[in-house]
């Protein structure tokens, strides 16, 4: 049997995950790693692994199934997606959730020329907290949903911090409020503000001679990032953040607590929890098995943008429709 | 807009609860129930529910677009089926588990005959926790899956003490031991003997005169339902087990411990768990949902027999593509 066979476009922490999680995969193998540094200036986290230059990925079109867009949401996905949607079945994991409707209409335009699969905004959230959300709904009508993240790094708001006059580095973890899960496990179905379900946790190192107080100040004011969070700031030393601060942890849950009978008598939750040891590696799994989805649906005929909720469970599984009926159902 | 329109063939306390639960769904309507029994002896939870015999369901052919089966798994379903499935698109629950593939080929012979969506084993377990069971694998192929159910009554093992004589009545729950999902969650990866998964408590009343020592003997040795597990049995009055276990609370938790990275180094724990008040009307609740995508996939030109792994989440939704990206994504 002929392997399915994945590029993977961008080589950062999400890059190096795909690279080591296609190895769980016997039904894959790994063609190339395509990047816009120099090739020749890369090391891989595997021996064998070949690496390439983005501008060259286009000659990979009959020698790749499908490619795994690794690159950063902000800037870097918004381009590549509608791009590498032109010549390859593709998956990533698109998380602007607010963008995600516009995004979505043009990688379908252009996947719909081009005959190929292309699977937008899996990994987690999105992803498998969306399809969650979805399940979960569609059981309980009548209800409400709750998603808590953390505890775990949020890059984005560590690199938010970072950028702070003074700041050598720093982490962030986003820390879920354990009262507020307890009151949605109750079936208070609380309303919650932004406060009331996360706090923030930042370590932070800084330059010689900075103003720590002045850091302080300006991490807890930041608008968006902080602003509306109780926010704890600890000061500490590089060694320390390396020792202490270093993986890349992260995790959350997905809550609906609803009601059913003739007059809403009976009480019922449904929760979906991650707890993971390796954000990036998680999600380039669940990338993974998403490649696999788009493979087969091109095979079969498919064309066009799809999310995760598009996808029947089945396409994920390396196992036959009889085997996973005998062994999995 | 049309509804879709709903049948209910048999009705237990599963049929009570799709009767109840379609209410909670603005775009389905109920047809009529469909019994064994003298319709104008059946008293239905709801008004205005129409009751007619089972041999008149042919006539409803075209009036019907979902009929959802709510018989049991050891008699009923097993016939009625592959019968239904040659008229109506339908959904079931048919929990035999080791039988699943054989029941499968039944009512996909049928319903490819006769064009129609029959979408087999929905529910819970098999259901729901099929589903996760097949995405946690999936997404972590190194690592083992862990199933436990409860605390919740069990049907089975409570009609099996009824049976013995001296009996008058009794209730089941079906005890998760939390030592051995401790074990799970903290990595250590356990191979579990059944003991080691379950304990088994039960509320018996008894009949006057009966022999309470031989009475529990008698349960404690039952093959298959109880001589495999640590069982505790309790003698009350019928009072007390109509006061106190009067219920029908069920659940129970998915768990797929799993690890990543070039040598393993890294655990990730994904978790699905259902807390339900009512195991009918949550049963009865994710039948509604795939009745919503039988009828989408025969309106699509599907037919066939199908499992809930073989359906997109999106076709268990009442909201539109366009609505769940920009909502539940």
């Amino acid at each position: 049997m002929s392997k399915i066979r994945i590029g993977i476009v961008g080589y950062g922490n999400l890059g190096k995950s795909v690279e080591t999680g296609i190895m769980q995969n016997k039904d894959m193998e790994l063609v190339g790693i395509f990047t816009r540094r120099d090739p020749s200036t890369i090391k891989t986290v595997t021996d064998d692994a070949s690496v390439y230059h983005i501008d060259d990925a286009r000659k990979w079109k009959d020698q790749i199934n499908v490619m795994i867009l690794c690159g950063g949401s902000m800037s870097d996905i918004p381009e590549q997606g509608p791009y590498f949607a032109k010549m390859f079945n593709t998956v990533d994991g698109y998380d602007t959730h607010a963008k995600i409707p516009d995004y979505f209409d043009e990688v379908n335009k252009n996947a719909l020329e081009s005959g190929k699969v292309c699977i937008i905004s899996s990994g987690w959230d999105p992803g498998m907290f969306s399809i969650n959300r979805l399940y979960a709904e569609a059981i309980l009508p009548v209800g409400n949903t709750y998603t808590f993240w953390g505890k775990g790094i949020s890059q984005g708001h560590s690199d938010a911090i970072r950028r702070i006059k003074g700041v050598k580095d720093a982490k962030q973890y986003t820390i879920p409020i354990e009262k507020a899960i307890d009151a949605v496990r109750n079936g208070e179905m609380p309303e919650l503000t932004i406060r009331e379900k996360h706090k923030r946790e930042c370590f932070v190192v800084v330059e010689e001679g900075a103003d720590k107080a002045q850091i302080e100040q300006e991490i807890k004011s930041m608008p968006n990032y902080f602003a509306d969070y109780d926010t704890e700031v600890h000061f500490i030393t590089e060694e320390e953040l390396i020792k202490n601060h270093s993986g890349l942890p992260h995790g959350g849950v997905v809550i609906r607590y609803g009601k059913t009978g003739i007059s809403n008598e009976q009480n019922h939750i449904i929760e979906y929890k991650l707890d993971l040891g390796s954000n990036p590696d998680f999600t380039a799994n669940v990338l993974i098995a998403y490649a696999r989805a788009a493979y087969r649906l091109h095979k079969e005929g498919s064309s066009g943008a799809k999310t995760v909720v598009d996808i029947a469970p089945a396409y994920l599984s390396s196992k036959s429709a009889e085997e996973i009926r005998r062994s999995i159902i």
